[in-house]
């Protein structure tokens, strides 16, 4: 059987990888529509590499360009966001969400149609709007299949037993770039510094996620709305190599896990399997080789945005949405050179705390959820001000 | 739902594992019948403790003891081969099978019973006869749960896929007391020596099978049968601290794991389960506090057995059942004081190959497997008896 795939996010980490992956299953596939951001030329090399049927850009002003590239090919195209829409409705019969940031949500969650399977990696529409994207997933029978590596291990891992049955879900950490540094050399870290991520290549905003631990707590928060597990049944190990991706815990004490050589290829491969696992032609893992793995608990004392996340996590409510927008503006600040590593989780956690007497419920659409964030960030950029005065005196 | 339990080899090592892990659920289970070797006293106290309604020794000489322990509990009682029949048939919907070594076959073959579950320890099931068993598991709608720690590690692995989708299941070793030892040093060990297994206590014989690798061997062999892969699908990694037990790699790169504290009543407790797993108060894995986990090859060179059973496995036909019987004599030889560590090896292999031209194939039903055994076993002696002649010299 031939799926018929749309990418969102195609000219991307992950779109980049999923056309790997689908060039190399050339059978397996048919690509309806690539969606990008701004790259025109980038977007239209993608489309006639994969041979898709339609390409649309998000950024209306660089249409021209993208015509101009697509001319004489037979692809359809267009831009803005009705153009991105249009692609999003296309038939197809799996979806590879993998739009970075809040501008991802309104088209993955657009993306869900009856019968659907979304392969996602857009982080916010589980982060920000969990509780609605996951609700709306259910009733139109959208299979949702995760590409971020620690969610496709565990996913892998928890086809060994009913929810009921699991104690603990847990998802592993590098540990990021400070793992070992001492607190005070961590907080007159640089947003460069920052950014050196010890095993996977990503976007600068997700690798300060990765220093200061953030990303794993929103992982947390994803888990919790993928698999359906309250936070103290979720949990965070640092693993360096960055193979064991997932593991679970069950309730006789058996344990089980996913692995894989950290490449992204693998779960979107996974997300992506058909009647059954595709045949990928990448390097296998050899432990062999690699010889040891290591374990530690992650240091909340260092890490406190970890600290937060779960706090957030338990809180319930709108307090993910809350801290996922505070987060952003945060690092936004951060990496602008406006205030200091530690000044990230002070203003999450201020922020968290000034909403949190008004007791928010979880947002219930899509569009309340985007309110809240957009409502918090407000909050969170006259933080940020007040902080990078403080940081300047 | 309460599940009616019959325990085969209750006095032994799993047998009181199982006992352990029974009595934590008393709701979950009603033992029907346990059937012990020779010990009157232990099984009478066991069959007390279990509430079971008969027991049975396969020592026809200890029936009066039992009797008389038993006197007065209203517990059914019998000794013999008779009686352990008796006790197989009885009604039960699961049967634990952990009678040890070739006098488990039978046993353990007669358990086959339409739509029941086989929890199955006695290795010599799958290792002499495996083709015959599983063809009339097969048959009988018998549901297979393996309680070895790797083979139940594997079957949760393996649930995360088809089985036309795994490239390798590979079983772990710890990789006995010589792991480390130069060859040299092997070669002059005592049975005493090879004995200090370095995490599992188990019976002797067993012990020397892995310090030579030839239990992984035989785990292989197993492996084959329980799952359907061949030997190019199966192998072995070297991992000391036997905390994962079970690995599967996928045709898309993924990986997933079994693993748990090197304690059988997890596998047991596993494959116990009911509709979910059960709920066991053991402690739990927690890789922070163990830190660090150690992979290697295993060193073919120095375990010569490991390529003699994979060479077996191979071959095919009847070569298994004959590896199996040979090993078990020269083992005993080796115990025994009479060959050194070395000899074990080359008596299989000079008996394998003595067998090979014959090329006899799987034994079709488990009374041919028993007599290629016992063919088998009285060639190995007389092997062992011209092995001893030429250690004296």
């Amino acid at each position: 059987m031939t799926r018929t795939l749309t990418i969102l996010g195609a000219t991307g980490s992950i779109g980049r990888s999923t056309a790997d992956v689908v060039l190399a299953q050339p059978e397996a596939f048919r690509v309806e529509a690539v969606v990008g951001g701004r790259d025109a030329a980038a977007l239209a090399a993608m489309a006639r590499r994969l041979g898709a049927r339609f390409a649309a850009l998000a950024d209306e002003r660089s249409g021209g360009a993208l015509r101009e590239a697509l001319s004489g090919t037979g692809i359809g195209n267009g831009a803005g966001s009705s153009a991105v829409l249009e692609a999003v409705a296309r038939d197809a019969d799996t979806v590879l969400a993998a739009i970075s940031g809040t501008a991802g949500l309104a088209p993955t969650h657009a993306a869900l149609k009856p019968g659907r399977r979304l392969a996602l990696a857009n982080k916010e529409s589980l982060v920000c709007a969990g509780a609605a994207f996951m609700a709306d997933a259910r009733r139109l029978g959208v299979e949702i299949m995760p590409v971020d590596s620690e969610h496709n291990a565990l996913d892998q891992a928890l086809a060994a037993g009913r929810n009921a049955d699991v104690e603990k879900a847990i998802i592993t950490a590098t540990g990021g770039p400070f793992r070992t540094t001492p607190r005070e050399q961590i907080a007159k870290a640089s947003a460069k510094e920052a950014s050196a991520h010890p095993v996977w290549s990503m976007g600068s905003k997700i690798n300060i996620d990765s220093a200061t631990l953030m990303n794993k707590g929103l992982e947390l928060i994803e888990a919790h709305h993928l698999f359906d597990l309250e936070a103290d049944r979720l949990d965070v190990l640092v693993h360096p190599e960055a193979i064991v991706h997932g593991l679970v815990q069950w309730s006789d004490g058996a344990v089980t896990a996913g692995l894989a050589l950290p490449d992204m290829k693998v779960p979107i491969a996974n997300a992506l399997r058909n009647q059954g696992r595709l045949q990928m032609d990448l390097p296998r893992l050899d432990l062999a080789a690699i010889g040891r793995l290591s374990f530690e608990r992650p240091d909340e004392e260092r890490f406190p945005c970890l600290s937060l996340a779960k706090a957030a996590l338990r809180a319930g409510g709108a307090m993910p949405t809350i801290l996922n927008a505070a987060n952003e503006i945060a690092v936004e600040a951060y990496m602008a050179g406006r205030v200091g590593f530690y000044h990230i989780s002070e203003m999450v956690e201020q922020v968290c705390s000034s909403f949190s007497g008004r007791g928010l419920a979880a947002p219930a659409t899509v569009a309340e959820a985007l309110a809240i964030d957009e409502e918090t960030r407000q909050a969170a950029r006259q933080l940020a001000a007040a902080f990078t005065e403080t940081t300047r005196l």
